[in-house]
């Protein structure tokens, strides 16, 4: 099977057995992760940073790979996430295929790609196997962890099951649960790969590869990642010219926007593993932070912020236009942090991109995540 | 193939040839419908009611058929449109499958099902045909055109194609054209069915038929008909119990709100004609009002109000909730019909519906078009 690593990828091994939250446990399981700036002497200048579903631990370019990071305009030099002052982690989701043992990996009990066999993933065990890679890095704790959309999810796993392992987070278009609506989307993503008779339970091959399904989960998603505002701003009702059409086809591709969608799904098609998908996708519905609040998500939350736990300060990012992980769910997460004693920012942001803005607004993001850094003592 | 025609339905012949928008023309045509009330000597007390992409013409029960229909709590004696007051016509949309012609009737000139061979269909084939049929029951002069979704572009054409055909307009979660946030979603649902190998380029039967396909095509319409806040409240996180379960297939429903998406999808997928879907789902992405406007909405828009063509007065009802056919549009339609001398009440409904919101939160629509059809000279 295709292998996604990027160049200069780290390694660190995880523990055996590395228990797995609903059930078993993993042997000879890695995570990769990428590094940027110098880990101080104190050891306390670390940030971690915890990802969407999709991207490597690649979030940045270095001397080891100079091709550019998911999140290239935020890590750098005199960048929002200034890694003159930071030491910055970035590690592959545990599950996920860009390094990292998930069900596109090798299970060293059988020799056999795990594929469906591997256990049922959570988000809490993303959080635990990051722990586990900042513990191994030598970092008693952290000075922020930093979750974006899935990683603001593991950001709230990680403060939960791990007390006092960060001073600060910052949590982006997070959420302390999966709503409805997004559960639907995403139950709706793994359906099209489930029904793409290539996927085969699972067992497919880069010779007989679900990629309808993939395409058909990826446009759904890029539909959900952004914002109806954008899109029409961006596309309106522009028509491909005739290079560009597939005229052939019987309701082929017309409109820009549809060109737009065949795209970004062409390109991640074949570098995502369909099953890791499935996986991650799900650990996402599962996700709800109220378990560990008695059912309340609030004191979930509270407790995340109490005194003693060492979360101090948090900045929770939300977008306005995102329909996925909708504002409320990050005013929720502040006000939470906040009745539990922590100094939360709370910015609501009104770009127009929807949950995937963190990517790509950076004239907004930029300054609110250097800001609430550069004030960390 | 499956006739998804309700007993009791009326037909109306076309007249032929009947030429279509974008080209080729029909013959033998018909239009399926239903009517409620009564006629008066005038002939100025009709109504007519434009439907969504699926709707048959039976949106009421009545003696012939005492099925309730898609708008059952709307239209009857005493109900907001009053069939003691008026005479109410529903049509079943030329490219439809119950009842009027469309991909899925035979073509009078090879005996032979239509399927891809239907010319392509336009929202404004679907308002000459509507039109084609109000002058057939000898009616000059409608008292009101009522249309939603789908139905509200229609009506748009109605007034635009036939100046003085209608006094009134209601217009509901309407638009004057499609965004490129709800043509990617169309799209997309196009592909679902057009990717079910059964479809076969069109040539399905009974026996063979694209059920993955529509399932997934339906889903995704659901998903977009309703709304985020709708759901969060009516399934939050509710798992299935043990008995609704399909546990041995992996990545299988376990969220209440899947099992609901399951159930709408079932329910729909053989009661509609895969490649009628497909054609009347193509005509929303097209229509665009610009076009009788020299490209500009809001000049087509007055065009339609202005002294002389009949249009004086206008009900323009949007939901707050809707991300398919967004609140903005049809403020566009209330400012653009008012520009043009109507007198116009826009009614911005706070349903948590979404765009099915007519359907459902009778409780709010019902007063809003009764108020207005009540005062009504």
């Amino acid at each position: 099977m295709t292998e996604f690593i990027p160049p200069a990828t780290l390694f660190h091994a995880l523990p055996a057995p590395f228990a797995i939250k609903r059930g078993g446990a993993l042997h000879g399981a890695r995570i990769a992760y990428e590094t940027w700036g110098t880990l101080n002497a104190a050891c306390d200048n670390a940030i971690l940073l915890l990802t969407g579903l999709s991207p490597s631990a690649h979030a940045a370019s270095h001397a080891g790979n100079p091709e550019p990071g998911w999140w290239e305009a935020m890590i750098g030099p005199g960048k929002p996430i200034d890694t003159d002052r930071w030491y910055v982690i970035c590690g592959n989701s545990l599950g996920s295929c860009k390094g990292s043992t998930g069900p596109a990996s090798i299970d060293p009990a059988t020799g056999e790609l795990y594929r469906l066999t591997f256990p049922e993933l959570s988000i809490e065990d993303i959080a635990n196997a990051a722990h586990a890679l900042v513990q191994g890095l030598g970092i008693e704790q952290l000075a922020c962890v930093i979750g974006c959309s899935m990683g603001g999810m593991s950001a709230l796993a990680y403060a939960t099951l791990h007390p006092r392992s960060s001073r600060t987070q910052i949590n982006i278009s997070g959420a302390a649960l999966s709503l409805p609506f997004s559960i639907a989307i995403r139950s709706l993503q793994r359906e099209a790969i489930r029904l793409d008779p290539k996927w085969n339970e699972g067992a497919y091959t880069d010779a007989s590869y679900p990629e309808n399904g993939m395409r058909m989960a990826r446009k759904l998603g890029v539909i959900t990642y952004r914002s109806s505002l954008e899109w029409s701003g961006r596309f309106g009702r522009v028509r491909l010219d005739g290079d560009h059409r597939d005229d052939d086809s019987p309701f082929g591709l017309e409109f820009q926007v549809e060109s737009y969608l065949e795209g970004h799904a062409r390109r991640f098609v074949r570098q995502f593993d369909p099953n890791c998908y499935l996986y991650l996708s799900r650990s996402m519905d599962w996700f709800d932070l109220s378990e560990y609040g008695d059912g309340d998500v609030a004191a979930a939350l509270r407790e995340i912020a109490l005194d003693g736990t060492g979360l101090s300060r948090a900045l929770v990012i939300g977008v306005e236009t995102d329909i996925l992980f909708p504002l409320q769910q990050q005013e929720q997460l502040a006000e939470g942090l906040r009745a539990g004693g922590a100094d939360v920012t709370f910015a609501p942001l009104p770009s127009p991109q929807g949950h995937d803005a963190f990517l790509v607004d950076i004239a907004r993001f930029g300054p609110v995540v250097g800001d609430f850094l550069g004030n960390l003592q």
